[in-house]
């Protein structure tokens, strides 16, 4: 098969799901629904992440989640044993979720209005970064056990990004990791990207992540009273 | 386009590469060649394994690097500055390395005949299983930051490989990472996976798996000298 031949099938295939996502998106909006796309690296702790932010938010408003992974339910059952609707999507070969899964995963799903939902995406760099799902914004995870320089390697993903989350700085005593670089990195690739430093084992800094959550709710409703 | 159509262009795709990798493992046996495709998660030490090891077997072979990252050449730059020839290869938007992408590569590496050669596959738990090389074998890292339940998240790439590197065990008194039931849900998707237990930060257990380098460098060359 020719390079063009690859090049026009990809864009086949991201053109229809981008048609979809749109459809899900003015979904999202009508349903008064605040919707994250969490990425990261498998094992940088987005569900341990959104088991307490979950739990935490669920006291206020609805949130419900939907778990993408290549195979088990292990990540639907977490987030339902804190007590919050979970959806699970297996991907079986597929690397990444994409707009239709979420359409049906979000159908199946108890009603969110005026909540927020949170899709936990496949645990890849790449993938990912190239579907839209529908979401308000993508937000990424990155554990400092993996080094400064994955924005640098794996730009697309930071580059689509509107957080990067900084995961596992209860850690930061025991390895060499230089956060200044880490955020000049992800800044050289998307320069408005926002920086969050969090541990999701220990709580430190998931605060000013729920302050950041609160503030991106206020601006859409806004968007979406104007809109009206 | 049908799904039936996305999976036909994928048999092509991979039709395609298998093709490639068999001139690829040819060509390598030829040159009495032993090629290893190193495959983990982002951050999973790769690198930092690739950059001790290849010091250390180089004393008595010729050892070579192909470094597979979306961007940036840092990784070929580490393993030049230990005195090992290396060739960055960059995969643009592309999720794993590819036959093809390989045999371009070992024609820009000098001779390697009767050595090592590393692959050091894309950051990516989930694409790189699917892409026959032409290596002798399948090498998964897996870091013990990442938990326990990636092999069977993530079944296709423990599936393929014949050997588990579990990562970063100088931070185990710190997490609460359970080695025994790591290997168990391995070996649930993969009876044969062979396991041994690093830092590649310290350097403890290197030596046994130089030692099982050793292994499977003695029974390439009998299966060649049985052929020839």
């Amino acid at each position: 098969m020719s390079r063009e031949r690859v090049i026009q099938i990809e864009r086949d295939i991201l053109g229809k799901n981008n048609g979809i996502a749109a459809h899900n998106r003015a979904l999202f909006l009508a349903n008064d629904l605040l919707v994250f796309n969490l990425l990261s690296s498998p094992g940088a702790g987005k569900t341990t992440l959104l088991v307490r932010a979950a739990s935490e938010l669920k006291r206020t408003r609805p949130v419900g989640v939907i778990e993408g992974d290549q195979q088990t339910s292990h990540d639907a059952e977490r987030i339902r044993a804190a007590g919050v609707p979970a959806i699970q999507v297996n991907t079986g070969k597929g690397c990444h979720l994409d707009a239709a899964m979420i359409g049906d995963a979000y159908r199946r799903l108890p009603p969110l209005t005026g909540g927020i939902l949170f899709i936990e995406n496949v645990g890849n760099l790449i993938c990912p970064a190239a579907f839209d799902l529908g979401e308000a914004c993508k937000i990424v995870l990155l554990s400092i056990t993996e080094g400064e320089d994955k924005p640098l390697k794996y730009p697309d993903m930071f580059a689509a990004s509107s957080l990067m989350v900084i995961n596992k700085i209860d850690l930061a005593p025991l390895l060499e990791f230089d956060f200044g670089k880490t955020i000049e990195y992800a800044r050289r690739v998307n320069p408005n990207i926002e920086v969050l430093l969090v541990s999701a084992r220990t709580g430190e800094g998931l605060g000013a992540l729920y302050a950041w959550i609160d503030r991106r709710a206020w601006h859409q409703r806004r968007a979406v009273e104007d809109i009206r």
